[in-house]
């Protein structure tokens, strides 16, 4: 019997209590079918989360601005491999609690179409080919390769056309024009559904032009499943389904709310509401059939992750591959090829033999590592432990600010003049600035309670600000690095610092990474996954979901960096030999001094189209010795081709 | 012209207005005379306060585990050198504000009475002479030897009779009787008189029997200048004056309040309250003579310190003094010798080639390093770093559960499992638990608001209990770190677990203290500066302040582990060779099979006298190499000896 007919003979055993019980996350045994309790809530963001010790990898923007999709996939191997190991581990205890099975709500595949979204940094950044291809390569890594069992189950979430504001986001409307929906909100859904088969979706906890995504017959059955084929389960996000009736005001009543959530297909409840499963039957709400249908779906899911069986490869992972040297290894990799270098007037590399000041309020920052949906390294650099290591000159260390707050008591330390000591006496500054995971995040997690986790503009703090000025003033040579999960306004850095470096939260090896970069032992690579602005007015209203003038594809005015971009220590020349639909062929030669990895993006642009400034149709990065040159080929995504009309009107950027 | 004669002819070129500005803590320029604006606040209890990046060393409390003196001395000047060589770079900008300065509100020398007082930890334990010596040697590192210049001054607080609680401070009467005060809360204040000559004494905020301690007649000026000879000036504690008419009520005015305290001797105000004594003058309630003499001698101590002197000798300390390795090696000692081994069944040192799972709140927090009161280290060892990095086999890490909070929500991780599961992949485990120094501290700065710092017991937290019972079940060696600034009941760790070691908050070297303790690397010859209890039921009322059934002297019970009490890898022999009143004379011999150092106490014990169990009357610390012996000479204190009017009836317990 293949799993849908074992799940399908073991679902026709159940009563209806017993069928509706099984489509709460948190689902009960059933003894008398050998069938034990389990907990579909995990999480593995970038690394396993919430489950204790674990390789932290970096945080998912960060890692969106490797472009690199074969890392990616290597990252989420690990991942999976750990996760496995947790589980094998639990099973012996018995134990089937959260975070400790084989379901994870990950990754986040939304657009980060507005930088003030707290948790942006969770997404792949504003492209949604980028989006796609790393969703995908993460989504494989998770799921394994095996022909019998499923390694973990991936869930691409929020479906969909979610994206703050947080604090609203039980009542949202996400208004969306159909254009938008399909070439940008959909895009990455569509994507990762047809190139890597995810298991699950999560439902948003928005509605959708009107519809709550957990229980939308136009956006869940008609297009999700039906439209975009999708084979899955789909989980409600938690507590979405009490939203409906609680908050979004479309049903009267959460027996309703659940009949209209698992009529429309959402297989799953985050949430309680799914008790009332069973009075919706009676009340003629909802067949049973349609309950015996989600229920196979979700047996037939345990099925194929080898939950009943015990001949499944993967329960030979042994525990110790958490946080073994391979692992961090492919960490330290990630971690290196996600540091952005946005400005370089020379002074890096820097010799670390001279002495440095290491200035600001992220310098020796431990959550800025970590971000959020985290696990708990057992080693972790921050980034002045890991220049503190790399550095064969003295380190001055000097907080400098408080992170955001401005207000100094009379009785309380004044940081500022600390630092200004430090800055005297060194040969060059790094300052480590930006923000941390309490001022951008989910609602509930983060300090900004009035924003509820979203940012309410773009700008550094004025207490950093502030502190950059006095450094400044010092006239030593300055290395600004900013630390943060989102696009934040370096106007001012870039105006007056020597080199600007964006670094998003980068996992535990972050210091490391961070310091072989600025002293030359690697050569960075990354481009940006978001747009940069050079400010908060060149936004639009944060809950206008409408694309135009939005990301570099639509935005309308000049960037202070735009997506993609990124310096290399070292200078490539690509010389394209053909270039067409079908593909480019290029050399890049590295006429630098020093070995690197040069990010090819392709772009196209639709002649006549002037809402579109260009989109992303395929990107490579290659290795390229000093003085050497190495052949690159990008196929252009046919995903993205298709989207438009007339292939005769595009031309092709190749940079 | 001596100090003296140079600070009269400059206060007697000031107007009325000028010299009561002169006695706030944040004393304004006098440009017509030359006179710098100075911010007297500065604070240096174990390492330099809240003046950025600076050596940390352990907490008080954690020096006083020590037994060592010298070693104290040491580090003493150490700090005084940071903060020399900070106040001169300072001076270079021309700053004078908070914590720059050259008087420093430290040390703590109030007995720790009662373990549930938050701020015991900034003392040096329920000792009076351990009290007395450390806080001496202290004084003497911060102050210099130089004839010319004083290099910092220190101060002592609270003055007096002050341990809580922390919430009632403002308005509290602490009644005690003369025996008590002599004997036990005053003896550290008159011997540091006595053998350190500390330049300032902070006066505390409490009532001592119905009269203000910034403002008693009783105490402050017939006592602290009268009976105990001290020539200094006299500091309030911040906003204490204020308190006389606003908590205590025994004025009716700050007018009232300013005169009160100046007049009975409090020379400088930290607060605003000094703002009315012109106003005071006027009202006849203080002479401007009085006045006069306050700050002729605060002019006197700026003198002293060199703040009008280019040829101070201090003024050539470098900055490169501030965490040189020489004070890392000097901390590293400290921390050390802290560190108390209350039980060992053989398993400590550990093998440092063995699996060791390291579980705990405590583990991987840096908090407990700093304590309070502390600066800002550049590098710094939790306990799992320090762990990690002594460690050749593999550590495996959990945190197992939250410090004090047993409340789980259900979608939060549950830290348990995981913990156990790391238990059972190890040969041996290290837990890590107890306080941290949020849960005791100071009024407005510890997380437990309803009782301001204080504990409300000496219990470990529920939750920890829970760890400690699970843990267990997988019967694996366990080998249980308490870190806490302050008693704490032991009696489950000590039944279940193979060794316990106590750690009072240790500084920044503290994890690799820890670390070569647990391995070896270092033999522990700390010992306890308090009573262990064996729980809450064993304490008196926390506000009642006489002494009896207290501490070591008093305490009618049993403890769980006795005051002065702290085991070694190796075991030594004391054969007392004399002992009288004199001294005694001992040779130490080391029969074990580890080189370590002895701690011996010298205790004398009244015939006849019920109420007084012994009193600590000398000690030594001495080396002794393994199979060889070392004589020691222990002087009594007779300080001490003084204390009983009947030197007939005394014995001599050498320990």
């Amino acid at each position: 019997m293949n799993y849908k007919e074992r799940a399908k003979a073991l679902v026709a055993q159940m009563t209806l209590a017993e069928k509706c019980a099984q489509m709460r996350y948190d689902a009960p045994a059933i003894e008398r079918l050998n069938v034990p309790a389990y907990n579909w809530w995990n999480e593995c963001l970038h690394g396993v989360a919430r489950s204790g010790a674990a390789t932290v990898f970096p945080q998912s923007i960060a890692m969106a601005a490797s472009f690199n999709p074969q890392l990616m996939e290597q990252v989420a191997v690990c991942i999976s491999d750990e996760a496995r190991a947790k589980y094998n581990e639990y099973r012996k205890f018995g134990d089937t609690q959260i975070y400790q099975g084989l379901t994870c709500w990950s990754p986040n595949i939304n657009i980060f179409r507005d930088p003030r979204w707290g948790r942006g940094h969770e997404t792949y950044g504003e492209d949604p080919l980028l989006t796609g291809v790393m969703g995908a390569a993460f989504i494989k890594g998770l799921q394994g390769d095996d022909s019998r069992h499923r390694k973990l189950d991936a869930t691409i979430k929020h479906y969909a056309v979610h994206s703050g504001p947080e604090g609203k986001r039980h009542s949202f409307d996400a208004v969306v024009n159909e254009k938008d929906l399909w070439e940008t909100y959909l895009f990455a859904f569509k994507y990762c559904i047809d190139h890597a088969d995810p298991s699950a979706v999560m439902g948003a906890y928005n509605r959708i032009n009107g519809e709550p995504a957990c229980g939308s017959k136009t956006y869940l059955k008609e297009t999700l499943y039906q439209k975009l084929g999708f084979k899955g389960y789909v989980v409600s996000d938690c507590g979405a389904i009490c939203d409906f009736d609680q908050h979004h005001r479309v049903t009267e009543t959460p027996i309703e709310s659940a009949a209209l959530a698992v009529n429309n297909g959402c297989t799953l409840n985050c949430g309680d509401t799914y008790k009332w499963l069973k009075a919706a039957v009676a009340e003629g709400l909802i067949s049973e059939e349609t309950i015996t249908e989600a229920v196979e779906k979700l047996f037939e899911a345990r099925f194929r992750l080898g939950m009943f069986d015990e001949d499944c490869v993967y329960n030979s992972i042994p525990y110790d591959v958490v946080e073994c040297s391979r692992h961090q290894e492919i960490n330290k990799a990630m971690a290196d090829e996600s540091i952005v270098l946005l400005k370089n007037d020379g002074i890096l590399p820097l010799d670390n033999t001279k002495n440095i000041a290491v200035i600001g309020p992220n310098a020796d920052d431990k959550s800025i590592l970590l971000a959020n949906y985290n696990g708990t390294p057992t080693e972790y650099y921050t980034l002045l432990r890991g220049i503190l290591e790399a550095s064969k000159g003295k380190v001055l260390y000097a907080k400098g600010c408080h992170i955001f707050d401005d207000e100094i008591h009379s009785w309380q330390e004044q940081p500022l003049r600390e630092a200004l000591i430090a800055v005297q006496k060194s040969d060059a500054v790094v300052m480590v600035m930006g923000l941390n995971p309490s001022m951008e995040g989910e609602e509930g997690d983060a300090y900004n309670g009035a924003n509820s986790g979203d940012k309410s503009d773009i700008e550094l703090p004025k207490t950093q600000l502030k502190l950059l000025r006095e450094v400044k003033k010092i006239g030593k040579p300055i290395v600004f690095v900013n630390v943060s999960g989102s696009c934040v306004n370096l106007t001012e850095a870039d105006t007056e610092c020597n080199a600007v470096v964006q670094v998003f939260y980068p996992g535990a090896m972050g210091g490391k990474a961070v310091a072989d970069m600025l002293f030359g032992v690697t050569n960075p690579s990354g481009g940006l996954p978001v747009t940069f602005y050079a400010g908060t007015d060149d936004l639009p209203d944060f809950e206008d979901y409408s694309m135009d003038n939005r990301t570099y594809q639509y935005f309308r005015g000049k960037p202070l960096y735009p997506f993609g971009y990124g310096l290399s220590y070292t200078e490539f020349r690509i010389n394209v030999k053909s270039s067409s639909l079908k593909g480019v062929e290029a050399v890049v030669k590295n006429i630098g001094n020093y070995d690197g990895k040069c990010l090819v993006k392709v772009y196209v642009r639709e002649k006549g189209n002037s809402r579109l400034n260009r989109r992303l149709a395929g990107f490579s990065k290659v290795f390229v010795p000093r003085g050497e040159e190495a052949a690159v080929n990008i196929a252009l995504s046919r995903d993205v081709l298709s989207l438009f009309e007339d292939s005769s009107r595009l031309e092709i950027i190749v940079e």
